[in-house]
């Protein structure tokens, strides 16, 4: 009897929290206008909805897990996932073996394709809120490379007052991940938000923002196998210069930084060192150029040894930034470990910032971007 | 016997005719980078497929008609539409009941909905293709309206030119139909492209394109029935002054249009004829503010007599332009109809352009607005 009153209470018990949970569920601030699913609660789960009353089999496919959903009297299935990690998240449906899109989200370009994405609140998400302050633009500028031989896309953020003033501003070029493109960082991003209130707060210089395509080929460079990047090329030969054309910046390395997130952070890396006369600001969010490798680095010939005169290195370089989530997966700690263990060597002054809770993902990134920009031209 | 062979000889035909037809189907121009599907051919057919191997029925939904799709042995489901009408179209794919965005496509906005998109080639498609010729810039611009009390978003084309310049240019208001938003026309209406190529072939002045959310609604508004749109005074009391202030434009009425499609049209004639003082284009595509009556139109009461003076309205207005396809629905040929028939009545002048073979859709507005741009401005 003891025992059975037990069972009862925990079923109780575990009813009403069921029950809480369910009540906490909100819509999520990345769906469609009008769309009441998916839904996120305070504990970081989410539920998704979709009517599909002839389907056997639903499932919600979010961080490498596809969770079960179940179908109710009307063909309505719902389902949760376990709590995730505050901040965005790529993920999709999967109806009796077709992975699609969740019809009610918005969309974002990431792993390789245009899908669905959720938004779990984070305690600081006021870093990329809209708030009543100056904003800035952000610009589509459609460019045909000569080096590649096709047409490219770049999205720039001009700050707050850039239309209305004859003022010259320094440029930030700031690179995506690997599998996403030039939409990222003011989408998901929120690169424009983050400086727009960073800006009116007072804890930025204005500045110009480019977010450029890291992936670069020939055009006739082989089909099989990995293609050559010619990236750096297309960034130093074209979009810079098409930057100091186009718009009022101040064309000089004094003025100039180079950031990215993990295979764009890798990209920079390499850009920065062999461009040192263009750039005096690094900022590598989530990833450096020994990756995939943990091992000790060999200074010597590293990126050609671009790191061995440590001394030189570190006079050159206004800032040298590095950022990581506490949660990053392997190879990404020990990676970035090994090569901060060589900037240590070398006597390379840097910045390391650690994101609380996040992994390899957007929020990572959008505090790093925080992080990063207030550092950022100081005079 | 000869019947026999007159068969065998039909459905020799008639499998070559399918083989042909298969055969050219080619990836459609809006596809996510490296997805094969879905496909068109030369005929206007459009070919979907996904793999969905444990679903038991899925269906194209293309043009209100939900075609049955086919599954193979590895479970990779086709189908093929009946041809469509050349231009842009919404769709998506249902499967087991659920209605989704095809994962092969990028995505658009319209049918009140973030979805699926196809391109059926037309012949005149050059109008908005992507050549080497100077580019002009779509800036998206983020705006709190003390009318509504909410943030909205508007996109805004800069032509080429406008960042290394100090000129001023004219300004046209350009909206989208009902169900769509303020990024239709720079997505899949090209109309950037459109003014690129019209302005670089010496057919159109340089202008600035606002192109806004025409939803716009007091926050206490009441949330039963359909609520007073207020875009009027956001138009005339926000937008207009918040481009004028932001950017270098020729801010009197000589040097400002105003045009929609659909809805757009209806509301961008009202706006228009409520504030002669502000504009004196207009292009109405697909729609007129009588909008759905096909009646004849009573000139005393229609928009409060705003058309009663013929003489007078005919004098102030620079071009009174309208446009619609030959394949529109109705309400569209009559209820248009009946506007021409008092213009003609009141002897207002105007122009009228009919699209050759396109429907109540994007391929109509994208002509309708090739051929308005290049009588704005004219001096």
């Amino acid at each position: 009897m003891k025992t059975l009153q037990h069972i009862t209470w925990f079923v109780l018990l575990a009813g009403l929290s069921l029950c809480q949970a369910q009540e906490g569920y909100k819509p999520s601030s990345v769906n469609q206008q009008g769309k009441a699913f998916p839904q996120v609660n305070e504990e970081g789960q989410m539920r998704a909805q979709i009517l599909a009353p002839e389907a056997t089999s639903v499932k919600l496919d979010i961080g490498g897990v596809k969770y079960e959903m179940t179908k109710d009297a009307e063909g309505v299935w719902t389902g949760e996932s376990a709590p995730q990690d505050v901040g965005f998240h790529y993920y999709q449906l999967n109806i009796d073996g077709a992975s699609v899109p969740d019809p009610g989200t918005k969309y974002f370009y990431g792993a390789g394709r245009w899908g669905s994405g959720i938004e779990i609140p984070a305690a600081d998400d006021a870093i990329f809120a809209l708030r009543k302050v100056p904003h800035g633009k952000v610009v589509e500028n459609l460019y045909f490379s000569e080096i590649t031989q096709e047409w490219r896309r770049n999205f720039i953020y001009l700050p707050p007052g850039y239309m209305t003033s004859d003022e010259r501003y320094p440029v930030l070029y700031l690179q995506h991940g690997s599998f996403e493109d030039e939409t990222g960082w003011s989408s998901q991003g929120h690169a424009n938000l983050i400086l727009d209130n960073l800006i009116a707060d007072g804890k930025a210089e204005p500045m110009i923002i480019v977010m450029d395509n890291g992936y670069a080929y020939k055009l006739d460079a082989p089909k099989e196998g990995r293609p050559e990047s010619v990236f750096e090329e297309v960034m130093l030969d074209e979009i810079i210069p098409m930057t100091d054309k186009q718009f009022r910046t101040l064309a000089d390395r004094e003025h100039r930084a180079i950031a990215g997130l993990s295979m764009g952070a890798n990209q920079t890396m390499r850009i920065l060192m062999n461009n040192l006369d263009t750039f005096s600001y690094y900022g590598g969010f989530s990833g450096t150029s020994n990756y995939p490798s943990s091992d000790p680095i060999d200074v010597k010939t590293f990126l050609n040894g671009a790191f061995a005169d440590g001394k030189t290195v570190d006079d050159q370089l206004n800032l040298f930034w590095l950022g990581l989530g506490t949660k990053e997966p392997a190879p990404f700690p020990k990676s970035v470990g090994a090569f901060k263990d060589m900037l240590d060597q070398e006597g390379i002054n840097y910045s390391f910032y650690e994101s609380p809770g996040t992994a390899h993902e957007w929020h990572t990134w959008r505090r790093c971007l925080y992080e990063y920009a207030q550092k950022l031209f100081e005079d």
